[in-house]
């Protein structure tokens, strides 16, 4: 089973957008079961379309093309898989019925443009996008399944999710491949691999491990694969519980959630009711969290406190604290993760402050330090972080280090 | 002028490693002329390093190629390499002092993975990395070039900055390509082309337009090309010139800049300060603001008024108005915004309610819907937008929205 991906995209050449899309498709081809042999990024070029895809037919299984499906003139694609495949553009009903349906809906003629991009090619399968205007098309030609999508990453995905994966599936996989991904928090990969080295050499032959680290966040996926499904699932189960006995700590989820999805899981579960207060994130946990669906259930609001007065102001903290302590300080986040509990009623309250950099270090507080308060109707505590210079980086660990942070206390 | 790109590493297949090499080198390589044909991703193989490299021997000017450099033994590029150029390895003095001055510093003996390291293929020129322990190696074959250098990011940075690029640049000058980006915010990627056909068939043979488009922003990339680089730029600056005439309305910015950026930089240039009152966007206009360094300058905090008597409490929003209007309304969002400005005594507000999604729409005001308004000393504007279904999408379109009437209002 080898699959190749391409993609299209002058952007992609000249360096102005960083391909995320073959990591997404190469991810979810090994996931069931497809080799990746290789990734290809070319230009919105007739000829090195027609090139590169003439090199992959009758050698892959499967090629999946995003990007050049756009409205524009400089996205070629459809017209050069025409070429390829020697079928015509027609007009398809279905497609023109969602685009004029999503134009309606934010009060927008049809123009020739979106009408064009209804056209496709006679002889492929279309399949739906009801993300974006540009279909998806799937195309067979001498053994070879090719699949062409559009380049933006959430029209890319969804098509992905909802069509090409489960259809591949079905076509391709007499093996049964399980994944189970278990999200971890707390240490940093090469530490995390060293505390996992005989776990991972005493995994039978049927079983891979993965490290995916993110800004903080370890996804561990461990793949099995083999004829019989039940035995597969029971032989990941008996390495799940192993994972369990060793970091017991770290694991935050086994189902792959975010630290944020697990925290409102949490507090739904308990029936309690959260607010933040945040400096030096800015808006970042609130955003996380509110990010959520449903998250209105539970969280009730947040102070960005970017300003000292506001810290006065709005969380009741008092000056003298700023003064003495500093406002990154123990002593000034407590008072405003207290501050924000009264102001919103709630049970849980998260309050950040720190320095996300570039500026504002000092030799005692340098650029990456963060304290961090958690106060529920028990008790408030804090803690303090240190990471690097990177400012939307920093941002990003201070927020997760945070729910963190807040899980470990509303499950204690 | 023609380049090549080749990334080896099984991480990036799978994956598991997004390819962020690529766009990197792709950028350098674009900004001294060179014509970037493909970018091609393979794993660790030996069979296909050999493949691919012969397929661009006498074809390709240029051949870059990160990975599979490390110690460990699945990095199997340089003994290929060897094979490939048909020469052998040997120790290379200088490598190793490198490498033994870095140990040292580290407090770690040299070991045989680190002595490896210090062997080169016989017949390259060695670039010295002194940012890690495995050097780049220069090979010439066939009127092709080919540059092996390691795969983590900043040692490739930091051999293509001090090393390649130079060293490429004197020896290939003739054409000169420029690019220029211009911002565009307000209409969609098919309105867009629809308002430029004209500008597009009027470009000349060497320029040409690419649409870029991400979350309502809308990135417009003029490339242009020649002999003359004065030439080439005033050519470009026409082309830009003549876009300020067609949608003057709709470019925030001829820098490659977000609109984060560019209100940031209006607020500073006419010292005013900023606070926002942040309902559906949830703390998303807070966190995009305080992204960008220097923002504590003029931003001064936000409330994310998720409850209703958050909205009462904090911003002194009347519960008749949310009564009576309800909380989606024009009345309750320049409530928030006037609410907020007080609160934080600031020159403009922004304040944001809508239905993110997926759950809360009402025929009336379905999914996709917000109000938006922004208060100033001079006055409190409002507007309504629909957007999509996508509640992480919908927040993004929201706060670009926001961030955009706020950039009206400041050179209003």
């Amino acid at each position: 089973m080898k699959a190749e991906i391409v993609t299209i995209g002058d952007e992609l050449l000249i360096g102005q957008t960083v391909d995320t899309n073959s990591a997404f498709m190469g991810s979810e081809l090994s996931a069931i079961g497809f080799n990746v042999i290789q990734i290809t990024s070319i230009s919105d070029k007739r000829e090195m379309i027609l090139r590169t895809l003439g090199e992959k037919l009758g050698k892959a299984d499967v090629v999946l093309i995003t990007g050049g499906l756009g409205p524009t003139s400089d996205d070629i694609t459809k017209q050069t898989l025409c070429e390829f495949f020697e079928t015509k553009l027609v007009m398809n009903a279905e497609v023109l019925a969602i685009i004029e349906k999503m134009m309606a809906k934010r009060n927008y003629p049809v123009n020739e443009n979106n009408r064009r991009q209804a056209e496709v090619p006679e002889s492929c399968k279309v399949i739906p996008n009801t993300a974006g205007t540009a279909p998806g098309m799937w195309f067979e030609k001498e053994g070879t399944i090719f699949i062409s999508m559009p380049g933006v990453p959430h029209e890319m995905k969804h098509i992905m999710n909802e069509h090409v994966i489960p259809e591949l599936k079905k076509r391709f996989t007499s093996q049964h491949i399980i994944h189970k991904n278990i999200m971890t928090y707390g240490t940093f990969e090469a530490k995390l691999a060293e505390i996992l080295t005989d776990f991972e050499a005493g995994l039978p032959d049927n079983i891979k491990l993965a490290y995916l680290p993110s800004a903080g966040v370890i996804k561990l996926r461990l793949t099995g694969s083999g004829s019989n499904r039940e035995e597969v699932a029971k032989s990941i189960q008996y390495q799940v519980d192993k994972l369990y006995q060793i970091i017991p700590g770290l694991i935050f989820s086994e189902n792959e959630e975010t630290l944020e999805m697990v925290v409102g899981r949490l507090l739904v579960k308990n029936g309690k009711t959260l607010c933040c207060a945040e400096s030096c994130t800015g808006g970042e946990i609130s955003h996380l969290i509110t990010s959520v669906p449903g998250s209105s259930g539970y969280f009730m609001g947040s102070v960005v406190s970017y300003s000292n007065e506001s810290k006065t102001s709005i969380l009741d903290v008092p000056k003298e604290t700023i003064i003495r302590y500093g406002a990154v300080s123990r002593e000034t986040v407590e008072k405003m993760a207290e501050g924000a509990r009264k102001r919103f009623k709630t049970d849980f309250a998260i309050a950040t402050s720190g320095i996300a950099g570039p500026d504002g270090g000092t030799p005692e507080k340098p650029v990456g330090t963060v304290w961090i308060s958690i106060s529920s109707d028990k008790k408030t505590i804090s803690e303090k972080f240190t990471y690097g210079n990177d400012r939307v980086i920093n941002i990003r660990r201070f927020s997760y280090a945070a729910l963190n942070l807040l899980r470990q206390q509303i499950i204690s």
